[in-house]
């Protein structure tokens, strides 16, 4: 069972874990300095634990033990119990879906790891916003995606807005981060999955015609502002776009990539 | 000509409009007492002076106005030109799209006006996020739809936050609020539209047979927890579902609508 640990001071150096988590530049080096992430609200709290991450303590107020009693009673790790009004102070923000968990990383599997025994991955390249990030991970996952590859530029998925937009599918798909951008997709069409990039070239085949028949799928998206990098629109195997009307901007990439998904999912 | 007025103080009264941007609740009823709206960035400041709405003032640092130069030649409104650091004690953050303008609302069209000649319509049910608002106004028109209706609890289009997320594409797309909250899907349906109601009830149709052959039709996407009231799954004429993975937290409103907004655009 958690330990119990009323907390009297916003300075209590325990809470070090939650403190500041607007300023997203202290948060990163925080994190990775100390190998951590948050997790936050009482439904993605309990899928991180249930998937297997660590508990390094929990921050809560009153009013929300009961929701995660039966999280906190299968755990060795401290929970620190507080007010509202200083949970607050600590991390700088209302925390209004309650509970919050800081948990350890694990370390990141192989990219083979990753693929065995899928059939159809994400490949993001440089999509760098958390929110994207999180939501085309839920899209994934609601839409049957076994696993998600990301460039090394791309925003980190265990970062406290990706896991919350993604409404914790994060910890339930396989993801990891690949190693060498510019083989990337020759290493993944080595390994038997089709490589289809979303792009908009105007000569790009309709996405529905290029999944068409393919079984194992690497769908690739790019990133928010110039979309896929030249050097994997020409190694791709195959260049797909979703057809749109004439003079519009695009959609945005979490959209395109649940219609991509969808469109996949169906092949 | 525009005219240029150099602003040496935060304080000046006459950048009333541009006052404390991330107060929504202050935004919110400053910009209903004065009928104003607020653009942002080069790209979204033209998209709404093209879309015919007047200008009441711009607001500018000395590197923004080349890239609008053509607008403000065609205007008499006051073009405010200040240093971005006095930008941004005005606005309450760092301006990074650069360019902001401050223009009339119109009054809004009635429901007929804004169906006639429509084939292809979205109606929201209290969606209340401006940033959701804003990406489904973004994919219904890249991917073909004319129209939309907000019921009456939907948040502003022309909120700053939805009218950036939707690339301006409220000024293209026809909108209005529905009046009547209660009647409004059997007046749609009277008004020659196939109303199809995007839900997660197990027993609905998958949403490419529910909109296939449908002429006129309207797309009904419910609010963001809830979904879609009982009374409007009830009058609708079709219940849809966009098929899932089993286990999984359905897709957000903005994904769910880009989904359904592509297949509808190929029935």
């Amino acid at each position: 069972m958690a330990t119990y640990i009323e907390i009297e001071s916003a300075d209590d150096p325990r809470l070090h874990d939650y403190r500041n988590l607007r300023d997203v530049q202290l948060r990163q080096s925080l994190e990775a300095e100390h190998g951590l992430f948050l997790a936050e609200g009482e439904k993605v709290v309990r899928r991180a634990v249930e998937g297997g991450f660590e508990p390094r303590s929990f921050l809560m107020a009153p009013r929300w033990l009961d929701g995660l009693r039966e999280v906190l009673d299968r755990t060795d790790a401290p929970c620190y119990v507080l007010s509202e009004e200083l949970a607050e102070e600590v991390t700088g923000f209302h925390v209004h879906r309650g509970a919050l968990a800081s948990l350890h990383r694990r370390p990141l599997p192989s990219v083979e790891e990753v693929l065995a025994g899928a059939r159809s991955v994400l490949v993001l390249e440089d999509v760098v916003d958390h929110t994207n990030v999180g939501a085309i991970f839920r899209s994934g996952a609601a839409l049957g995606f076994d696993a998600v590859l990301l460039s090394p530029r791309c925003a980190d998925p265990l970062y406290r807005r990706s896991v919350k937009v993604a409404m914790g599918s994060v910890f339930s798909v396989q993801w990891t981060r690949l190693p060498d951008w510019y083989d990337a997709l020759p290493q993944l069409s080595e390994a038997g999955f089709t490589t289809v990039a979303l792009t908009l070239a105007p000569d790009a085949t309709p996405v529905e015609e290029a999944v068409r028949g393919v079984d194992r799928l690497a769908l690739v998206l790019g990133s928010e502002g110039p979309g896929i990098s030249e050097r994997w629109q020409r190694v791709a195997d195959r260049r797909a776009i979703i057809p749109m009307a004439a003079g519009i901007d695009s959609l945005n990439v979490a959209a395109a990539s649940a219609v991509a998904c969808y469109v996949a999912a169906r092949r």
